[in-house]
């Protein structure tokens, strides 16, 4: 007999060689039925291998990560069946399962291959599948395993096994395939209901351009049709979401190859919604006792030396900027922490100034290779909602949880309802890898877990993943599409304080050393807009749209009427447009809609008459005809209903 | 007889040898009085020189610049007299008028001279002025001045006349003393009525610093003693304006040598003066149909050579930024014009879509020799209220005019009112010095003539001041110490048009070439703040302070009534503070003083029982008490009585 430990602490005992299905099985039909891939003592095994030792045992589904991972793992070997049987004498190399779904690169030899075969293999795969062919794994000698990929010739599984340790080495069967693996699937084909193949594309043998080029075809598979219909969907949906598309249309943004790749150019539309939501940050934080400070965009070499900046300048990074005199070498600001450190530093300051609260909208620039810009997401030069609090250790608690007031206020107002938090902490083996005394990482530490546990906030606590120089809080947001976005950070610095000689004098009248708190809530403007634009599709919140409302007239006789009606909307503080071009009101109607016009309000004969408006709503039609007063009142209603209340 | 033509055109002859005194007296015996210098066909004169031909003369009194400057250089004869008749044996090198009062360089020899003897020095100068001697010019061979000079040992006075033509070489007599000199002198000491010495200076013979020292003794003569008085407590008022000490004071920037120099960091109060300067713009230009745009501080090298910008770049510049990459390199942008041709070209226009008005507050950089540094005035990074409009050649006219508009209002609403203009035209002799077409160079210097004349502006014309890409007009301010100051600009640009290939299409279906103006009524937040810091003192116009209220309580018991206050001033949308501390009522008003708070209200028992605040204005003290709400519509009218209106 075996113990066999659970997940939630129970443990049971097995005779030897009982497998995890039989484990499952043990514990209900229902988890039998969709067991599709088991951990032993931290080992991926598959499910129908035999324990054979003590140990503990985690079983999993389609609903976790590593279900899908032997899902798709195994969906790979039968693409890689299908495509042998399709294309005989292709030569396999490796088929892994990556974040979403899999691939298998292939030496296609004389065969080739384009997008409109693809459908022809997804065929062939769900034959294969429907077949409900077992996956078993079997222990081979290195010398056994060579001389079966020589016999087929295919020199890529050859080199793979060279660089294998004899007794290490395992192949996996189903039905009349065998392929070169580490193991890790799921029972058995039948359970792939549902295969789509994505794309067909090059790839260099292990990445190299120097060795032969392959071709990878991407996959994705899914237990059930409805559920990779649903993948599709919202696939379909992330492209027309696209904040680069949307930024086009919408004319936010647009990128010069002059001015240079990763610097983005905001459009007049694109600066006006960075503005309102840099003025509804500043209300925030106005509210919340931050000051605004404004500092250059470059520094000399001496202020990085100072912060520390410098020693990680390298040759990938933008390079100094000389002058004429050689003493005075420049760099752009990488971060505005050492500028405001510096503002700290222009008087002395007494514990009863503090907290002192220096924001500022900073644009900071950092060389990113070219490969990896993207949109606005990934740039050279972005605007960091940036602010550094400087405090005692007693304001710390408080401070903090100040900070997450914020940052909850700012996520609401904007449509993330769905975030965590991590908590990152001290690595307590390695005290050497942290500066600052232990007093105060303990202190911080506690001042964190406690905020967050006081504002009831979702997260997991992660033991050395805290920045040398202090713990940290980082809020993860899951957009309308489900896919996660790592956004504000609040962090405990100790480091710059000591390095710039920051200090206060105490109610003991001594100097004392305050601790610096760095947040962003936003992260940085460019990367949250695009974010924003991705998750809203373009439809912002009402009160985030730069222009609310488009008044269409009928033709241009009611043009007077038009600038009546804006005038009215004004004095409400909404904002609007009168559209009085010649055109039809049909043109109008789909220009604005596309637009992302929240409301539009038609004018004609009837409305001048009776001094109404015929409302439309963006996406969903006619309203109603009303007063202009009528509708600010709805309007204004509904903008004050998304719109979290902040109170400090 | 000879035929002297005067500036009012009118021509009278006079008997050959009459002097330009004489020609004043044959006009009014007030004129005769108060001439104290002429030029003659162009030539600066004596009053006293016989006039031997036909020609023009001009008669100077003190009103004019050239007046002063020959009182000046005559005050600087009499200190060089007074100067040999106390420190005999001295050497007198060069004393020429400056731009407020002169200056004599001495080899003292032996002597040593200090602050503590110009009292001195001042009495003898004005003993040997009430003696009111003439001063008269001589001609002198270039052996007889140099044979004078030799026996006085005086080697400075030789080497300047070794540089002389012979016979173009004269000497100034008056009294008892002799100076080489060209000429340009009062009549007699005896106009000099006031001298003030200022200082005494270390100045190298030559300005070289490989020749002797000299001593360097700085002065100021007036008239009339009263006048002296006036420029002196003047002086005292611009030392207590200096916005390098008000900034210091009033705590809104501060420069920090780790930054580097001419870099300022803006501190909360001095960001919250900027951005409140910067939204009043921003309304304005919203009402005016700009649209904000926001560009990278940085751009490639490409951007500079299209737009022309890199062949300026020197050695004495910013060096070019590089990066991993050897095709990339970036450069600091020195204007903003570039990235704003860039935000243009992103898509195609009509005629129908123009004109467009791109607006920034654009951060540019430009290297300064840290010699040339000053506070805000001279820096390497400033902020430009920049401006660039696109529009068609018929469109010029009105968006000039519409740019003098603004101007004006941003002039009117800070207190500006005193300002004059200069339109700057090509040199017509000179047509390859310009590019563009002749026609639209026509074109765009009438529109600019037509507008300074529509807006009546009090305007000079330069020819051959135009820049090379087209015509300009800047505008000139006085500040309440009479300083003037260059403020905005308006240009016109056919060049970047040109260089950048911008294009819409007309009403004829054809691409044409739209016109640029660059136009910012500021210049630089950072020159304009800091004259607006001398030109009112600190006291800025009551809608600009960042706060207009501070409520001063006369106990720490009235903290509620105070918040209640505030709130109060608040929903009135007036900016207020409460200074709640324990300090005394004295020091609390001192400090709001200095602090320059526009008003204060003072709170206590009677305030609070009755509801109401006792008010103190700025400077002028207790103005009574009253209710709030009356305060609140008080210092409402006094705003709305400042700002100029804008209409467009």
């Amino acid at each position: 007999m075996i113990a066999v430990t659970l997940p939630d602490g129970s443990v049971k005992d097995f005779e030897k060689g009982t497998t995890p299905f039989e484990v499952a099985r043990s514990i209900s039909e229902g988890l039998a039925r969709n067991v599709i891939s088991a951990s032993y003592n931290d080992t991926i095994i598959e499910t129908t291998t035999p324990l054979t030792e003590d140990g503990s045992l985690i079983l999993y589904t389609w609903s976790n990560d590593e279900g899908k991972k032997a899902f798709w793992h195994s969906s790979a070997h039968i693409l890689a069946q299908a495509l042998e049987e399709l294309y005989p004498g292709i030569k396999l190399t490796i088929g892994p399962a990556i974040e979403n779904g899999f691939y298998y690169d292939i030496d296609f030899g004389e065969h080739s291959i384009s997008e409109k075969d693809l459908k022809t293999i997804e065929d062939k795969m769900l034959e294969i599948a429907r077949g409900k062919h077992e996956f078993s794994m079997r222990a081979i000698s290195k010398d056994d395993a060579l001389a079966y990929y020589k016999e087929q010739n295919n020199e890529y599984k050859v080199e793979l096994i060279e660089g294998l340790e004899d007794g290490t080495i395992t192949f996996c069967d189903h039905d009349t395939f065998t392929d070169l693996c580490r193991g890790g699937h799921i029972p058995n084909t039948g359970i792939v209901k549902a295969v789509k193949l994505m794309s067909v594309a090059g790839a260099y043998w292990r990445g190299d351009e120097n060795n032969t080029q392959l071709t990878r075809i991407y996959g994705i598979s899914f237990p059930k049709q409805k559920e990779l219909k649903e993948y599709l969907e919202l696939l379909e949906e992330a492209k027309k979401r696209d904040h680069r598309k949307l930024g086009k249309e919408l004319e936010l943004f647009t990128f010069s190859q002059k001015v240079g790749q990763g610097l983005p150019l905001w459009l007049p539309k694109g600066a006006a919604l960075r503005e309102r939501l840099e003025n509804f940050l500043k209300a925030a934080q106005k509210k919340a006792g931050y000051e605004m400070v404004i500092s250059p965009h470059i520094g000399q070499k001496e202020l990085y030396v100072t912060s520390g900046h410098y020693a990680k300048y390298g040759e990938d990074s933008f390079q100094p900027i000389n002058t004429p005199n050689e003493d005075e070498e420049f760099l752009l600001k990488p971060m505005n922490c050492p500028h405001h450190c510096e503002m700290y530093k222009s008087k002395p300051w007494s514990y009863k100034d503090l907290p002192k609260r220096f924001a500022e909208f900073g644009t900071v620039y950092r060389y990113e290779q070219s490969g990896e810009l993207h949109g606005l997401t990934r740039v050279r030069g972005f605007t960091q909602d940036d602010a550094h609090l400087f405090c005692t250790p007693d304001q710390l608690d408080q401070e903090f949880m100040n900070v997450i007031d914020l940052v909850l206020y700012v996520f609401g107002s904007l449509g993330f309802e769905n975030f965590t938090a991590q908590v990152s902490l001290r690595d307590m083996d390695k005290p050497e890898k942290y500066i600052g005394d232990l007093d105060n990482w303990e202190k911080a530490e506690q001042a964190i877990l406690k905020a967050a546990e006081a504002k009831g906030l979702d997260y997991v606590v992660e033991h050395g993943e805290a920045a040398f120089y202090g713990p940290k809080l980082d809020f993860m947001v899951k957009d309308a599409l489900g896919r996660s976005w790592q956004l504000g950070t609040i962090q405990v610095d100790y480091n710059l304080p000591e390095r710039f000689d920051l200090t206060y004098k105490g109610s003991d009248n001594e100097l004392h050393r305050p601790i610096m708190i760095h947040r962003a809530p936003f992260g940085s403007m460019e990367r949250f807009i695009a974010i924003l634009l991705e998750h809203t599709g373009g439809n912002f919140p009402l009160w985030l749209m730069p222009e609310q409302v488009a008044i269409l007239s009928l033709s241009e006789k009611y043009e007077k009427y038009g600038e009546k009606v804006l005038n009215l909307l004004e004095n409400n503080e909404i904002r609007a447009l009168v559209d009085n071009r010649s055109e039809t009101i049909g043109k109008k109607i789909r220009e604005a809609e596309m637009n992302k016009f929240p409301y539009m309000l038609i004018i004609g004969e009837q409305e001048e008459k009776d001094g109404t408006v015929s409302v439309r709503k963006h996406s969903e039609g006619d309203i109603g005809t009303m007063t202009v007063e009528k509708f600010s009142e709805l309007i204004n209603n509904e903008i004050q209903s998304t719109i979290v209340s902040f109170n400090v």
